[in-house]
């Protein structure tokens, strides 16, 4: 054994082969087990699989590595000497689960069978030990059921006859016997009752499947773990696994522990629990449990749980007794374990246990979920406590979180003069609206096509994960705050409403009815607080979050801050936007957008002046619509660089293409003909001489400087005789002026002669020393990355502009994406949106490129991003690791920005 | 003067300071009059102010360096020591020329003085010694026209009073005064009418430029020189320099000669003479001369210039008395000057004699310009004359020689049938047809819109020269062979025709008549046969040249293919272009488009084809409308497969986004519904849904393929069925099967998996144990060059799309530069259109990483480049430094690839 690698690893008694920290090897289900088996932590005992077998077994054709068998057999016999049972024994058998455990948390992802090692000879074992012939016979038929689905059908890839799965075939079966005997419930079967239906079950499963039911508990066993390994690549976990971007190489392991009951009568339970609330942060130990019930049943949601104590008590639960109250002694002892794994682990943990006959068993811990409120509120909770460093703090908040915690929410306003259809379990926070759908494959769909939905559905399932993902909210009317709905939404910080029963969805899933008799249809708007857990008729507005009032985000803020290089702009056009921003932690503006200005509120006349000189047709007539829009340019430039108070203001010049801004419409052409004097047909002309076959790649940016010099002159002339004023009226004004769309050094040279000329005039004009304005360029064209060295000797700063780099670099056009962009993910031909997350590869290398080049060339060369990129937490680390000075984002991404900007560097020592 | 650096070298009496290798410093004319000097050539003695000077004079705000004056002082009592006469002297005075002279001949572009040194008290001494006062007056009066001109004027930078150019006013009033007095011709005018006019002009000079005409010989001197430096950055200079690429850095030379004079009787003359046939490149002695003139009379192509001797003759000239005849001396020492400096120089020479009173000068020589045709001959001929070497012989002749021999011609069966209006000097060979226009102002702007235009004047001047470039053509009603039209036309390979007295230009330059009465309005098409000198009436139709009927460029070629290392393929979409090109010595096809057989002749019933299956809307269906295109696609490929004999044919799948096959007239459209089963209003609905905002950035190429994965296999399998086929019947065929618009190597994944998978099924279905088919990539897109070591690993070969790279790389839209692209150039921001020549600055550099990076993954990776620059001489040099192992281009095209990857070897050595 020594010699050989080690594949199989046992733990229990006391003692164990493993450790938390072999997390790769075992799987996070397993390094935990061990841990806690270490820890002098009741688990029952077991042996954990390595993944290094499932690697194996995949790269093998689905065979194991010599020596397994044998190693299982030992670990086997260690579990039996620990327990005084034995497998497959007629006396007192010893039964196992089968488990996955992969390095991270793929919950409902993959396979489980329960009870294996049950056959006619040990359930005669198991009846005489326990007393109990029904709860025997009813492990015996949860076996079969499981096994000849998970094992049998799914793990040996055999499509069952007449197409239905078998687990529904046997459902049916089970329903018709109940429904014949008159039972509502399932434990109204008497042992009879199931030892007829166990017979039935075999027969069925050879029948259907082709092959008998297997009896030797060592099939049963090898059977269990080959499907374990099995559904790794099964549909769903390769699905989920594309969401969170795990690598298909990681590989589960598999564990086998041996069966403890929580089903077993009155005097024995289970349940799941966290150490702090996982919804609220709260530091109060929180949970659920059922009476006389087996694990799977509080997780899938069927009944209604009641809670550990009363921190745990909601809406529905709270008449229900307390693990508490009922079993004081027993809630003393978890409340010990809880204790005691949250100081190991430092991390709030999500424990599973069960009660079995009064003894008290944990069955797994593991890092518990929670929503970012939560994680911020326990990041800075546990920092006080000293239980963690502040970089530990830092660190614990993924920048997905904070995004949470920005999430929009229902206006209050609103709220407060609507009436609730209905309430449910607040079981993730934030407001969302949509249409509701009804259907996993209606979410994806609809989405597919920009809808906005809600999915509707009586419990979630694994199948139902891409609805999930492609649904603004998740709302259902069964399961409770652990429930499979639940623990996804707190996953991905989406909205989440769970267990709200005042909501009954009709049979032919179109339309549901709430208590109070309102009918909600397929596509109908509704909205809900997933805060509050209240669902609301149509379209409430929705607000940006009230981050200020909460206390703990900003301390998070002030440790993240200690630790950021990276300076954190934003993209704002209005003073309204850039005050927001400020709000937000903003340094400066990355880009303000001067066409901006022509839309929008108070757009109308600067707009109708910029069309006249676009169709002027002369540069004289250009000129006067110019010198006409001079002083709306001057006065929007100046307002939001009174409110940035001195802090850097990257205003870009003017970007589209001239035809963006040519009226469609009638009676505008009519009216902007009349100004100019010149008929509709010449007007025409003119309008469709703009018109351009690939107008991203056309005459824009500072082509449009380079050939019309009069409208860079214009604009900069507006934006250094704002600064002017604001520095003669005393106030600090620091723009820095950006030409878009560069692709030579010789575009820039032509363009800063312009505006040294300018910056002299307007010095003069204003008797001023001093005006500080930098000049610089976007980075946006491949050619301009490329030739950075050169373009730097021109320019005060770089702006990369990932947005149209990556168009360019891809050749893909943003806007025509939707053609091919959704298969090329679901075909894994790229593994991210690249308008989301920097390309690093390609992207990556030219803005490498372009950094390098541009500061060989210029040392004190200033450069930052601007465009979407600059809000996602990856590009942002990518930026730092680059050398940017700065990111530039829209406000709400700003503390995100800063939280990754934060993370990057302590990922580095 | 040892110590410091010399910027003034002398030449003449035998002997110079300078040689022919000194061109740089010396400029062209400075050198060779050197060199002449040393070889006892008798050229008049003066000497050479270095180029060096020019650039200190432009770095310096136009000053000269410290010394210049002493240096010019020693050197002109030099060429008086050799004279024996004295600058300003009144009894025997020197005169001088001061003339321009760059590294390169820019003939007529920069400025020239002639007779300085004259004022009333030398004129007298030229009275005296000449014994002609007539003569000496008259010298005196061209001094003050061409002095006011060109030095007061221009060199000074002065703007008249009144706008009119001083040359213009002197012209006016010299010819008032000849009209006074009844004179018809210049040489009418007495002494005393020429005394009158110099005090008028004298007059006019200072009233006009506020400054009085200088009297002093040394402030004439250096007046001359500044115009001539001045002159470097003249418009017409710069606009020359930026069609020709010839760096504004370089700077003139000046050359301060001794005057001789052609014009001082009947035993004087003045001529231009080629050692060889500049048009023909036959080994014939080839000139023309005027009695009595000064040189500019002959350039200017005011008289008919008789010829040289027989061989010279023309239709215009062969009545006139030749040199050889009139003086067999003074022409037999000529022929010997001409075999001297051939053999000296190895090249044909360009040479300017002036005959002063019996006695030969040579003025000037320098490299011949010549035209294709004569090129090709003449690089032969040396060859076999053992002048020259193999080497040289293939690098005499430039790649834009090569284009005249390839430039079309009138079809001669339509030239059988049609009448010549008008016939003149072959003076450009080659057919051109265009709209006539009669300025060159109008030449450019017509041009710039788009029009075919011929130019017409009665002669040309350097002012015409941007007219002339945008021009299809010359046309001129007077001058010779070596006039300035000729001259720059022959430089150009432009069909051109001089000297045609048959037509009469209208006063108001809108219309032409011909002798025989035709009145051609501007704007009406005529066509010219360049070769033979015909002007016809309409458009007739152009062919391509008849290469194959010229032996010397068959030589030319075999030399040629000895060095050259490139491979040259060429792109052709049919058996008939692919047929032309093996003539052209294409060596395979490196682009084969399969879109191309959907248009043009027998596309029609494929692309209604297409339509379904674009229109399609369901997998079956367009599976269904692709089984019924693959027939079409078979045949096609097969065709082309079969003529190229198996040499390589690269073959590119579908590259169009699908939305450009989409019908637009309602007929078209209301078939395809009916054959589709489908109404209109959905029909426009799927129509609509594949338009795109920026189609060259849309959903094409590969990513079709990825998305509809059937159409893929559809071509291939029909590629591969066609060569497989061809294998079958005996017959070789070697396709190369390459996707469009990569831009990750998991693309090709994807592709190679069908390509693999259809080939295996081929060969089956064929029963072949080989079925050769490589399969390969564009690299077209940034990202694609980048990663190209990803993509090497899943391709056989690359071929560099540089039309779509060079568009993503500058983010230029090739179909919308119009906007901006002639400003980028004027304003010299691009110094050439980057859709012509290869960018070796960015889009270069990509294609280097992308040739590296492949052939480190793989290196046996097959590159290549399809494309327009596949043909361009630079680029193709460019392409040969970077390691490709072809180039493709249009079959045209070839030879010329084959040239220039000759070129870049030899030049490498």
């Amino acid at each position: 054994m020594t010699e050989q690698k080690r594949s199989v690893y046992a733990f229990g008694g006391g003692t164990a082969d493993g450790s938390a920290d072999m997390r790769d090897l075992l799987g996070g289900k397993g390094a935990n087990l061990a841990e806690m088996a270490r820890l002098g932590i009741p688990v029952p005992p077991g042996f954990t699989i390595s993944t290094e077998v499932c690697t194996h077994y995949y790269k093998h054709d689905r065979a194991y590595p010599q020596g397994l068998e044998s190693e299982v057999a030992s670990a086997l016999a260690r579990v039996e000497e620990i327990t005084g049972k034995k497998f497959g024994d007629p006396e007192n058998p010893l039964l196992v689960s089968i488990r996955s455990g992969g390095r991270r948390s793929m919950p409902g992802m993959m396979e489980t069978v329960l009870n294996v090692g049950l056959n006619e000879t040990s359930l005669a074992g198991l009846v005489a030990r326990t007393g109990n012939e029904r709860f025997a016979w009813d492990a015996y038929r949860r076996l079969i059921m499981m096994y000849a689905d998970v094992v049998m059908e799914k793990g040996a890839g055999i499509t069952p006859k007449g197409g239905k799965g078998i687990r529904r075939l046997l459902d049916a079966h089970l329903g018709r016997a109940k429904q014949k005997k008159g039972y509502q419930l399932d434990v109204e079967m008497t042992a009879e009752d199931l030892k007829e239906l166990v017979a039935d079950f075999k027969r069925m499963v050879h029948d259907t499947l082709g092959v008998p039911f297997p009896d030797d508990p060592m099939e049963q066993l090898w059977g269990g773990i080959g499907a374990v390994f099995a559904s790794w690549m099964g549909r769903r976990a390769v699905e989920y696994r594309r969401i969170e971007r795990i690598p298909d190489e990681e590989g589960t392991a598999v564990n086998v522990q041996a069966m403890v009951f929580g089903n077993m009568g009155d005097d024995s339970a289970t349940g799941v629990a966290f150490t702090r609330n996982p919804a609220t942060g709260e530091n109060t130990f929180y949970g659920e449990y059922l009476i006389n019930a087996q694990g799977e049943d509080v997780v899938a949601g069927i009944r209604t749980p009641a809670p550990l104590n009363k921190a745990s008590a909601n809406e529905l639960s709270s008449d229900l007794p307390t693990l508490e109250h009922l079993m004081p002694e027993l809630y003393k002892e978890l409340d010990a374990h809880r204790v005691r794994l949250e100081r190991h682990y430092k991390d709030m943990q999500d424990i599973e246990f069960t009660i079995e006959k009064g003894t008290l068993y944990i069955l797994q811990c593991r890092v518990g979920k929670r929503n970012g409120v939560a994680s911020v509120r326990m990041a800075i909770d546990m920092y006080e406590e000293h239980l963690i460093g502040e970089k530990t703090a830092v660190l614990r908040v993924t920048p997905s979180q904070l995004v949470e915690l920005l999430l929009p929410m229902l206006d209050p306003k609103a709220e407060q003069s609507a009436e609730p259809i209905a309430s449910g379990l607040p079981a993730g926070p934030g407001g969302a609206i949509g249409r509701v759908v009804f259907t996993a494959e209606d979410a994806v769909s609809w989405a597919e096509k920009g809808e906005k939905v809600i999915l509707v559905r009586e419990e979630t399932s694994p199948e139902d994960v891409d609805g999930m993902h492609s649904a603004q909210a998740i709302l259902t009317s069964k399961g409770g705050m652990t429930s499979h709905a639940a623990l996804v939404a707190r996953g991905w910080g989406k909205c989440c409403i769970v267990g709200c029963s005042e909501v009954e969805i009709a049979e032919d899933e179109t339309s549901f009815r709430t208590k109070g008799g309102v009918v909600v249809k397929e596509g109908d708007w509704i909205s809900l607080n997933g805060t509050r857990g209240f669902v609301y008729e149509g379209k409430l507005p929705l607000v940006p979050a009230e981050l200020h009032k909460n206390e703990h985000y900003a301390r998070l803020m002030e440790l993240v801050d200690r630790f950021r290089v990276l300076r954190v702009r934003t993209n704002a056009d209005t003073p309204k936007d850039a005050a927001q921003a400020i709000k937000f932690g903003a340094e400066g503006i990355g880009l303000f957008r001067t066409e901006h200005m022509f839309y929008g509120e108070g757009g109308e006349k600067p707009l109708f002046i910029l069309r006249k000189m676009i169709m002027a047709g002369s540069e004289d007539r250009r000129r006067a619509a110019l010198d006409e829009l001079a002083p709306h340019v001057k006065r929007d430039v100046k307002a939001t660089l009174e409110v940035m108070a001195g802090r850097p203001v990257t205003i870009r010049l003017l970007d589209p293409p001239l035809h963006e801004f040519v009226p469609h419409d009638k009676d505008r052409l009519a009216a902007l003909g009349a100004e100019l004097g010149v008929d509709s047909s010449e007007l025409a002309r003119r309008a469709d001489a703009l018109r351009e076959s690939n107008p991203m790649l056309g005459h824009r940016g500072v082509r449009l400087g380079v050939t019309y010099p009069e409208i860079t002159e214009t604009q900069v002339r507006a934006i250094l005789e704002a600064a002017a004023e604001l520095r003669v009226e005393g106030h600090e004004a620091f723009p820095e002026i950006m030409i878009p769309v560069t692709c030579t050094e010789r575009e820039l040279a032509h363009q800063r002669r312009i505006f040294e000329e300018i910056h002299n005039e307007v010095r003069g004009k204003y008797e001023l020393e001093e005006l500080p304005c930098l000049f610089g360029t976007m980075i946006e064209i491949p050619r301009a990355a490329l030739q950075a060295g050169k373009i730097a000797e021109v320019t005060d700063f770089f702006s990369f502009g990932t947005n149209d780099l990556t168009q360019m670099t891809f050749g893909f056009s943003r806007d025509d994406i939707g053609g091919f962009l959704p298969d090329y993910l679901s075909q894994r031909i790229l593994t991210s949106d690249p308008f989301q997350t920097i390309d690093q590869e390609a992207v990556g290398e030219l803005i490498e490129l372009g950094v390098t080049r541009g500061r060989t060339a210029r040392p004190d060369l200033k450069v930052g991003i601007c465009g979407e990129h600059g809000g996602d937490a990856d590009s942002v680390e990518f930026c730092h690791r680059v050398g940017m000075d700065y990111v530039s984002c829209s406000p709400f991404r700003v503390p995100i920005a800063r939280l990754a900007a934060a993370h990057v560097v302590l990922k580095e020592d």
